[in-house]
């Protein structure tokens, strides 16, 4: 079922940690992401961390305290992955007692206030690593104005496959390549070949782009041979973070007949460091997007009414990029796209559904990564494929640069937040990476 | 570099393991395969263990025995990640070690066979799992006549796309559904469309295959960003199994287009729980197939002389069939074809160095495919789709059943072993699946 909102979602509820409640801060007390840090530069062992404010919770210390009941057990570890398998029981239960202790009025506010050092730590003196060990990582393609888009400039007669609006078109991607944010991405060689050559060559990538997406981290998951109903979809996602999955265009053109896109993807794919619950998401569930009156109904297997009534997640996604040459000017970053995550073609549950319809085992870590977000309007393409619609309309940037693809130096940053008329807006933070030269 | 044998491969070799020595056992002291187990049934901790005869040598005991040196150490551990991260000089003294103690008039056979439960167990009172946690799984396509067929029946007039020579095609597979001999394998459920269908429908899939691959076990690796040059790629393949990568031909059929195979595929996989060290397979190191003088020479970073001169295997490779019926009457399994791996289009090398050459980082216990290992003659096809051609031409059986794909109840056999003039001939063992009905 997908989870209703509760107390912890009230709008008029504020943090004894202060920095909380600055209006439109992405992490105030109705948020209460989770991710893995240590305190930068040290070798210390990772932990489970909740974002507050500007701080960041540590969780196993105030379960050491006693603030926090075995719920919190699973987060002694460090990675999320033991809470992802605990499930949603332990989930729910586990934020009813975070929004406890960190709310203002809080019984634990002074005790925790006088002793603040050992159970928060400043954002800025922290290191945020991947949320979880990643068993798999598996891509869709669930924005069918991307699938549209693309679709035309490499068939103009026929841009949609027959198969679109069945099936939830996914494919593996590479677990290995996926970092947090911040880390550098290198540009990659490989063999790509311009359609006037004659043959192909080895060297960097000419066509490198970003791809906006929201990725979600698979709870408990399904033995082999199980599949998972539709209608329990939701206890199997945690939450969301962002994705890019960074794609080098030129090499996917020339090697992703027959088998799909490969070393044009697997060099590298960033997500963000804090993952949102869906428990956090609740006030921002509306319905799956509506499809047209002539597209056929997903089948049974793919369709349940708490999917159709509020399946869809009310989530605002944006691109900016900052150039080395903004950089060294100080600028700051320019607004490339901003667009919606309510029209996805497919939800969430619905791709997680289809995943293990055929008794694929998911597992507690996964990452399913919804594919490039784009809407309809040309402001709200997710990547520069199709922004610039394969390079032949280049964007100028405010500075006179232009961009066809990405540039050595160049800093792609994707932001994203839920907001809603009597709630109170939350955040999913950063997603950063920085292109550094080819080898 | 490739090894060249050493005293490990004398043929004159014999082990006081007395079944290690009958003629055309798989096992020979020249083999040593790597694996992990436990005993049937058990609960205990999975050991590593090197299958010599038909018996499976605990490593560990034997270095607590001080009978293995420092080398064995990284065999501490429920599977062979470890010792895959070790690196060649580890392997390849190790190898030396086990060699030692097992052969025939070893100063240390007397003590070993007084205290065989100790270190010997027998291979039928044993459980076979995974050898290793494996990170990711690829899948190439390293069969040009695979290739081919496959191509032709679905674009007769342009059966091999343009990029098959210069790329070695592969996809991410998925890591959670590999699964070791012996493991039931359910028929998946998915959506399939018949061309003369108005729309799919969603059931047991009716095109259930098999495919006869050999995978290779990564070693070290590399860290992202940084290739792996193919004169180092040897260094990092530890050994070879046999993989049965299961396929459900319907279902890709409507799924896979335009991003690869997905739920086709990642219901199962298959993998014998042997692995066949790179040195255990050094005698029987030969020529890469040689390329028809009209065919585009590899790229460098994909050719080099020790790949060229040394970098196949000659390796053959069988498929068995076993019906319920035939299983019901104690009839023994069939052969449905036999072919050899030397063929290959690309090498494992050349595979590996592909996937690397863009920076993906392969880690220790990565698992690669060939993808399907097809030969010229009909009898050489590797799976069901080549052999009756999408089920156009059946096989018959000698017991008169007929078979187009799986049907449940059918068993799959895959063996693999290495033959030469001069040489003790080793083997693969088996990889064995059953087909369940669906749910």
């Amino acid at each position: 079922m997908i989870r209703p909102p509760d107390d912890t979602h009230d709008p008029r509820l504020r943090s004894w940690v202060e920095s909380a409640n600055a209006p439109g801060h992405p992490f105030p007390v109705q948020n209460l992401p989770f991710g893995i840090f240590r305190r930068a530069g040290s070798r210390e062992r990772p932990r489970v961390g909740v974002a507050i404010g500007d701080r960041i919770l540590d969780v196993i210390a105030c379960r050491r305290a006693a603030y926090l009941s075995g719920a919190a057990e699973p987060c002694d570890a460090p990675s999320l992955n033991r809470l992802l398998a605990a499930g949603q029981e332990t989930w729910t239960t586990l934020r009813a007692e975070l929004s406890q202790i960190l709310r203002d009025g809080s019984y634990r506010a002074r005790e925790m206030r006088e002793r603040e050092g050992d159970f928060l730590v400043p954002a800025t003196e922290a290191e945020l690593l991947l949320p979880a060990e990643i068993g798999d990582y598996t891509d869709f393609y669930a924005s069918v104005h991307h699938a549209t888009n693309v679709g035309s400039m490499f068939r103009p007669d026929n841009p949609l496959l027959p198969n679109y609006k069945h099936v939830p078109i996914g494919y593996h991607g590479r677990a290995s390549s996926v970092v947090p944010s911040g880390t550098p991405v290198r540009r990659p060689n490989g063999q790509t070949k311009a359609p006037t050559a004659e043959s192909p060559s080895f060297g960097p990538s000419r066509m490198l782009d970003y791809e906006l997406e929201v990725g979600a981290f698979v709870g408990p998951g399904n033995p082999l041979g199980a599949a998972i109903p539709i209608s329990e979809a939701e206890a199997h996602l945690f939450g969301v973070v962002l994705v890019n999955d960074w794609s080098a265009r030129d090499i996917q053109g020339w090697e992703y007949q027959p088998l799909g896109p490969f070393l044009a993807k697997n060099f590298a794919t960033t997500v963000s460091p804090w993952v949102v619950t869906m428990d956090a998401l609740a006030p921002f569930r509306v319905p799956a997007a509506a499809r047209p009156a002539d597209d056929p109904s997903p089948l049974p297997y793919l369709s349940d009414g708490d999917n159709i009534e509020r399946g869809g997640i009310a989530l605002t996604l944006e691109v900016w990029l900052c150039t080395a040459a903004m950089r060294h000017r100080g600028e700051r970053e320019v607004l490339l796209s901003r667009g919606g995550f309510a029209g996805m073609y497919w939800t969430l549950g619905q791709l997680l559904a289809h995943h293990a319809s055929n008794g694929c085992n998911l597992r507690p870590g996964d990452l399913i990564a919804s594919g490039t977000v784009s809407g309809p309007e040309r402001g709200e393409r997710g990547c520069l494929l199709e922004l610039t619609w394969r390079g032949a309309e280049p964007l100028t940037l405010p500075d006179g640069e232009t961009r066809r693809f990405l540039e050595d130096g160049d800093e792609v940053i994707l932001r994203g937040w839920c907001e809603r008329e009597g709630s109170v807006r939350i955040g999913l933070g950063e997603c950063r990476g920085r292109i550094e030269p080819a080898v």
